[in-house]
């Protein structure tokens, strides 16, 4: 089911290189290629932030009503994935850490096998970051995130290699290329860019959180000009860049710029739970220009999406039955949809706008919020 | 007299290179090594900001009192520069930008051949780095910072070479060396970083000045984590790291973060004009731990010092008679002092402390708003 949109969605590329002057070596390389699907020209994320995911069903929940509480265990977080993966049908699933909550669970590896297994199962392509709380358990953050590389289905990388040393693990970008049989089906039409934002400050003046750093930041700025380079090359050269997302689990100071008068969703937390200092990254990714969207957890009762500078700073509100939240206001997640216009031949041209909405963990899995957060014609105004 | 203080200072050193297997090749390279001074354990910097030279005599001043408007021009900028050496005998002299006000200036190589002159003919070692009125002649940031490097007695340097490619023109660091004969004579013991820090934004949704971008800081890291390394490696290893001061032209965003309260100095501009986005910098600076004071020009009217998270940000008030200014308001100069501690053994140690005042120029180059920036008995206790 969702395997069949997914199938859709994800080619197995056989790529051969030719090479080497008079001995060719074929080498054969296996690679699963996220497109946008061929029938709607639509691209779907589904975000799952802050799982909180312990050792399952012994594991209770936190902040539900009292008559959910006795039924109520980690099992309801993998419930609730495998519902909206069947709803939503994404492409890929995006789990932007606090994966597991590494202080309650015996054994990492264990809690994160359990956590992953609903999106492992769907064979949907999933990634994930590492959040503030995955290395509290019996693995560091380095073994944390080359677990999940190892795992099935995933797209997660450590980091990137052949560039200098970048802090942290797991940063690194997919490519959702254009659909099957089309002229963009070599290029990349949506970026998608996953950074680590750290743990916890490791500097005595600065309290606080984790940040993005200049050898990230660094690696982000030569990543996008490389994809504007490809998006406008030939063959089949296009205009601008390509829109980009980016995912990653603390949210940027600049998430503080908001209140209801100017953000979508809701802000039930007192404080941004951001770094206490700026370490810049909203400023590079405004110059890079690509990024239209932000998405981040941690905070797990703030849900909202706000624009600055032509950014959405969106976060996914809190997904994970033992997490923090609110009894009573359902736990969710949040859906991002890129959509491709038509060329004037009637076949699929670039991405045309990007939505999103939440679902909530209720009977119904209602959605909510559903706002537009970037479209092609609106954009090029500010161009 | 300048000079006699200058060749305590500089050394002039040869080094010979061996090597290349059997065809051994010397090479000189002939290199001013700053360092401190061996009679009172010192290393004396004297901070130039906006001289915003143009044509000369011909130039006339701008916000004098209406008697000193008759016989002012860019002459009183040089006449000042030499009446501060002669006081205050640096070892080095930094010119933190706007060095020349490109609109003005017929030709920007002769303008700036006539601004540093002072500097040149006083034997002292110099530095520059670029502001954002520097390449508005008939140079490029770019030709502008390699004229500068071609000068007789500079030590600015364009760009490191060997590492990534660095955003801006004139991001270089130098090492000041401990005392003649001592044992810490090929140990820095002051660490001066010099960084570009742009003219104007370049981004359409972000307006004003330009920023210290990932690329710099980058480098920043790597050569504050290379100097620790060898402040801390045997022979001689020391602990902790060697304070260091870094200088540019636009003031960081944190500068804001000041009243007469907590500064010492003026704040006559309303605002502080630094970029509108924060790129991080400070962060970047606080996590290396090494930097105790930030030096910058830019505004005219603002000269305090504030300490934020063990750091001094700090202006120079502004020096040169063709910029804007206060009728009535003293051209000024900043000053720094690093000092030496004596050893147990009677030789020269690390650096004790680092002072600042600015030196006004009245009759009687009156020295003002002296502080101590940093010292080494007080930042252990932060340590």
């Amino acid at each position: 089911m969702g395997a069949a949109a997914a199938a859709a969605a994800v080619a197995v590329v056989l790529v051969a290189f030719l090479c080497c002057g008079a001995a060719q070596v074929q080498q054969q390389q296996r690679q699963r290629q996220l497109r946008f699907d061929g029938r709607r020209g639509e691209f779907r994320v589904l975000q799952v932030a802050d799982m909180h995911f312990a050792d399952g069903k012994t594991t209770p929940c936190e902040d539900v009503l009292p008559q959910q509480m006795a039924a109520c265990s980690d099992l309801n977080t993998t419930a609730f994935i495998r519902r909206v993966i069947l709803a939503e049908k994404p492409d890929l699933i995006v789990f932007t850490g606090d994966n597991i909550f590494g202080f309650d669970a015996t054994d990492a590896a264990a809690s994160m096998n359990a956590a992953f297994a609903p999106a492992v199962a769907s064979n949907i392509p999933w990634a994930a970051v590492l959040g503030n709380h995955d290395q509290e358990s019996t693995l560091s953050r380095q073994g944390v995130m080359k677990h999940i590389v190892g795992m099935k289905n995933t797209l997660s990388q450590v980091n990137p290699t052949g560039v200098h040393v970048i802090d942290g693990y797991g940063n690194y970008n997919l490519e959702v290329h254009g659909v099957q049989g089309s002229n963009l089906v070599n290029k990349s039409l949506l970026n998608l860019y996953f950074l680590d934002s750290g743990d916890y400050s490791t500097v005595p003046s600065i309290p606080g959180y984790g940040w993005i750093k200049p050898s990230q930041q660094l690696w982000f700025q030569h990543t996008s000009s490389k994809l504007k380079r490809s998006y406008t090359n030939k063959p089949h050269p296009q205009k601008g860049q390509a829109p980009g997302l980016a995912y990653f689990h603390i949210p940027l100071p600049e998430y503080s710029s908001f209140d209801s008068s100017n953000f979508t969703g809701e802000k039930l937390e007192g404080a941004i739970s951001s770094p206490t200092a700026n370490s810049g990254f909203f400023t590079t990714m405004v110059e890079s220009g690509d990024v239209k969207a932000v998405f981040t957890g941690h905070d797990h009762l703030n849900d909202f999406c706000g624009e600055l500078t032509g950014i959405h700073l969106c976060y996914a509100g809190g997904f994970g039955y033992h997490a923090y939240g609110k009894a009573g206001w359902s736990r969710r997640a949040r859906m991002v949809v890129a959509s491709l216009e038509k060329t004037d031949k009637g076949s699929w041209g670039g991405v045309k706008s990007i939505k999103t909405w939440k679902r909530l963990d209720d009977e119904h899995l209602t959605a909510i919020d559903g706002q537009v957060l970037w479209s092609k014609s609106f954009s090029r105004k500010g161009m």
